[in-house]
């Protein structure tokens, strides 16, 4: 039984490593940043935390820090979606310990938070962890959904880490297991505990991001995985030139994903949610823009093209969110006795009965097959799954049936045949890019470096990504500051915010440039495959999302 | 406006030549096979060639030829779905006749056969074809389905090709373009004219392979694409360890795709349709295989996997063949009144009480969304268009139903849960890798040596693919020896039989030798994006069907 030829010439990729990293972690020390507290961060964060909201951002500088080489016993989880990079952020620490003392331990707890509280690990030894190195997937220690937040199980992970003598756990997660990772901090630290906690930003969907995160690991090979598969269906699209193809990405509320995938390849439309939801745009609206760009291709010859649709988008039109959010609750409240409805159309009659007379009208205008989805695939928690409804399919039933119409009328005389897909799996576990894989290891480092410093209450950060790798600045910023209070369930809740696509950001800015040029022309770009070796430019280059936020010029 | 690095990088590349292809056409000549007649073409075969029945495969050598350097004009066409790699073939035709000319001349005609009959063309110079090469995709000319089959077509050709002093026509394209191209060398030779005919073979389906051809272009790239997704999906299932993901994969009706993806990544269950076929295994048979591995997984505590499906599969299944078959003739007989009726429920009711009764069986007891498949998507002739009827979720929701029937009696207690996905536009225009822009490159040169050579009613090959590029064998067979006579619409006609997966070859034997472990174990494969430089291993190795076929050994 082999491994790939791939999977054995990463194994031995040496992630390229940020200077002070290459140091030994006892001459490293911490430099703390003048400027404090986020002026983000509301009043009320404060309150909740006490101990680790006045922490400083810190970056790493040469120095001495001799209690760096005590042995130390660190466990580390996966938390939430795979992201590529994640056993690099692993073999990045186990690295980092190891550098300080060789008796220094690292635990892997398995298949997320849920490890911790059936205390299911194993040692992430030299030997265990080498067959992961640059490779993609969370398999090395699984990964889970379990949500670490009650104070149960905060007593609970306290029980096993001291039983076990661990005095450090690293939460390798998105927004809501960082969230919980800064409470799991407070709270040790509220009850004198010296076990520290700290978090490393993870998510494909690259809403993980603030003043201190430049991007979340994952983002990057994710992007470029769907980026190659969307340029590869554009070629099939301009040369067979009979197909629309309406391609759906992962990425939640965010349009990061689809955002970077447009600006790499070029397609003729990408809806972009959160400019769907700043100017309030319609359904129709929105068909209606598709509509009129067909039309225009269609009377210069192109009866083809290609249109990415965010995730997010289905939550971001007004009238499909309030219907959302009514069916949540009307759901939520008379759950049993929708249980016994085992019909659809008993459901939908009286969930129609239900709903206001505005989320009714636009429930039964839906296509038969949406108002399905919208009913039978609910989260454990009873909202409907938004990662399940095919917007794609929803536009291309509106937007043929539009076009129908106009042809019926004598206005429209192209033709319009359509396939869609839907992109997400493909790029979650896919091998590191050679920019994940270097940030993720000195990702794994910093945390090293974070823990030896004795912090707690922190997230790993590494900054300055757009330049050499060998000049990145690791360091580690408090994870309470990037927190705010929203109500959930009628109460305040401390949460990371997400980032949204900015519609003032540059990424949004030079999309918005092109776009009518790339509506009406077939300017595609074809990105090809991720490439890990070859010239600089072919495998080493990060997202051209990350490169216009940090203020580099890109020819689009 | 920038092309993507890659696309830059690619166009640089040098493809690796046979050493033959690397003389002066002049100085190369050719060798006749002693063996010159096709075991297994049939008897009415050769009266249907007089002209070139008779001609022996050839390989090139050393040798003079002068009339080489004489000027031609020569045409192109791209004949149906895309293939990694015409472009590269296109761009070793022009290099090899201007190497022998610089006054010769390469015209590309437009969008498939079509454009010869619309005598829409463009002239592919040096610059035109430069940005092309190494590139994937048919849009340097752009591809058609129009069939170039009939006496007065082949007039019209003979028309345009006198009026542009066109003296060869090359045709790109799979069994049935190839057939044709077969079918126009011999109606020329007969009417006296000197106008040539060549084939090209290209398919990524890899069902166009014989004793002289050892396999089609694009194969290699479109299965190393799928299986880059597979192994990442595979890697995901392994990572999160809650779902069962059921894909289905092009290819028409062999599984060569689905047989390669499953070698190259190990999946649970890979079912393949010649198989199905040759057991006479019917849905449920097939259904109870896979709900019996997922049983013995749930056992072990694993309720995840991973299911290949051949698009093929379901017209191999004896019952669903049977009512494709009676559906084809039905809706063909009554087109004009099945037209007339506009609910699927009508068209339900109407074909039920038409079909036989097992057939009728079979369809009622579909999912509906799989019977409106049946009855709503179909090809321009009429039939079923098997490539859109959704496999994957026939038996996700027939594998689920039986779950159920086993849950609700006691003989199940693992979770179901499924993801499904259809790849097969993914793969059709990525970037050629190594061994598709050599192997397209090489047969570009071949081809321009047979024209050069004065052959007509030849397929251009490269044999010894599994050597090094340097030792590979440049040469040409006669189509028509590569036909057979089959029965369609009642009538005779020649057609080259495609290659269907033999259950007795080496590539199925070792599936079926693997494929009881790769079911219970989880020992996926994850062969990563298609590399284009870096360790041989990585960027230059070909499929494992061809290694096989050729007898290497290969560890699986």
């Amino acid at each position: 039984m082999q491994i790939s030829p791939l999977q054995k010439a990463r194994n031995e990729y040496k992630p390229k490593t940020p200077s002070i990293l290459t140091q030994a972690p006892a001459r490293v020390t911490l430099k703390f940043s003048e400027n404090p507290t986020s002026s983000t961060a509301s009043a009320g964060i404060q309150e909740l935390f006490p101990k680790t909201f006045h922490s400083k951002p810190v970056e790493f500088v040469a120095g001495d820090n001799p209690a760096a080489n005590t042995a130390r016993n660190v466990a580390v989880i996966l938390s939430g979606g795979q992201a590529p990079g994640g056993h690099n952020v692993i073999v990045g620490i186990l690295d980092g310990l190891k550098a300080a003392n060789k008796d220094s331990k690292l635990f892997g707890f398995r298949n997320g938070p849920g490890g911790i509280l059936a205390d299911d690990c194993v040692e992430l030894t030299p030997e265990f962890v080498a067959p992961f190195r640059n490779t993609g997937g969370f398999d090395m220690i699984g990964s889970g959904r379990t949500k670490l937040e009650s104070e149960e199980q905060f007593q609970k992970t306290v029980e096993v880490f001291e039983r076990r003598g661990i005095s450090a756990l690293v939460v390798i997660g998105g927004d809501d297991s960082n969230t919980n990772a800064g409470l799991l901090a407070e709270y040790l630290a509220g009850t004198g505990s010296s076990i520290q906690v700290v978090g490393v930003p993870k998510t494909i969907d690259g809403d993980l991001k603030n003043e201190q995160i430049e991007v979340s690991f994952g983002f990057d090979t994710a992007t470029k995985t769907y980026s190659e598969l969307i340029g590869n269906i554009a070629r099939d699209a301009n040369s067979a030139k009979k197909y629309w193809h309406f391609i759906r990405l992962m990425g939640r509320s965010a349009s990061h994903i689809a955002l970077e995938c447009a600006l790499q390849t070029r397609p003729n439309i990408c809806l972009i949610a959160e400019e769907v939801a700043e100017k309030s745009l319609t359904l129709d609206a929105i068909v209606e823009t598709i509509v009129s760009t067909i039309v225009q291709r269609s009377q210069q010859g192109k009866d083809y093209g290609l249109v990415l649709v965010p995730e997010g988008l289905i939550e971001a039109i007004p009238e499909m969110n309030t219907l959302i959010g009514e069916l949540n609750t009307l759901l939520a409240e008379d759950e049993d006795y929708f249980g016994t409805l085992t019909t659809f159309e008993d459901q939908a009659e009286w969930v129609n009965r239900r709903l206001s007379r505005e989320a009714s009208y636009v429930f039964s205008t839906l296509p038969s097959e949406i108002q399905r989805q919208l009913l039978m695939d609910r989260d454990p928690h009873g909202n409907v799954q938004v990662s399940r409804i095919e917007t794609e399919e929803l536009l291309v039933d509106m937007v043929s049936t539009t076009l129908r119409e106009r042809k019926a009328r004598g206005e429209f005389d192209g033709k319009f045949s359509s396939l869609t897909h839907f992109f997400g799996y493909e790029g979650r576990c896919a091998f590191p890019s050679n920019f994940d894989s270097d940030y993720c290891y000195a990702l794994g480092r910093t945390t090293a470096l974070l823990i030896q410093n004795d912090l707690t209450g922190y997230i790993a950060t590494v900054r300055g990504l757009a330049d050499a790798a060998s000049d990145w600045r690791p360091g580690g910023a408090p994870l309470a500051q990037m927190m705010n209070l929203e109500r959930r369930h009628g109460k305040d809740k401390p949460v990371i915010k997400k980032a949204l696509v900015e519609t003032s950001g540059a990424p949004f800015r030079a999309f918005e440039d092109h776009r009518e040029v790339w509506a009406k022309d077939t300017v595609y770009r074809y990105p090809g495959a991720v490439q890990y070796y070859g010239p600089t430019e072919v495998c080493d280059a990060t997202s051209i999302t990350l490169q216009l936020e940090q203020g580099r010029s890109v020819a689009i």
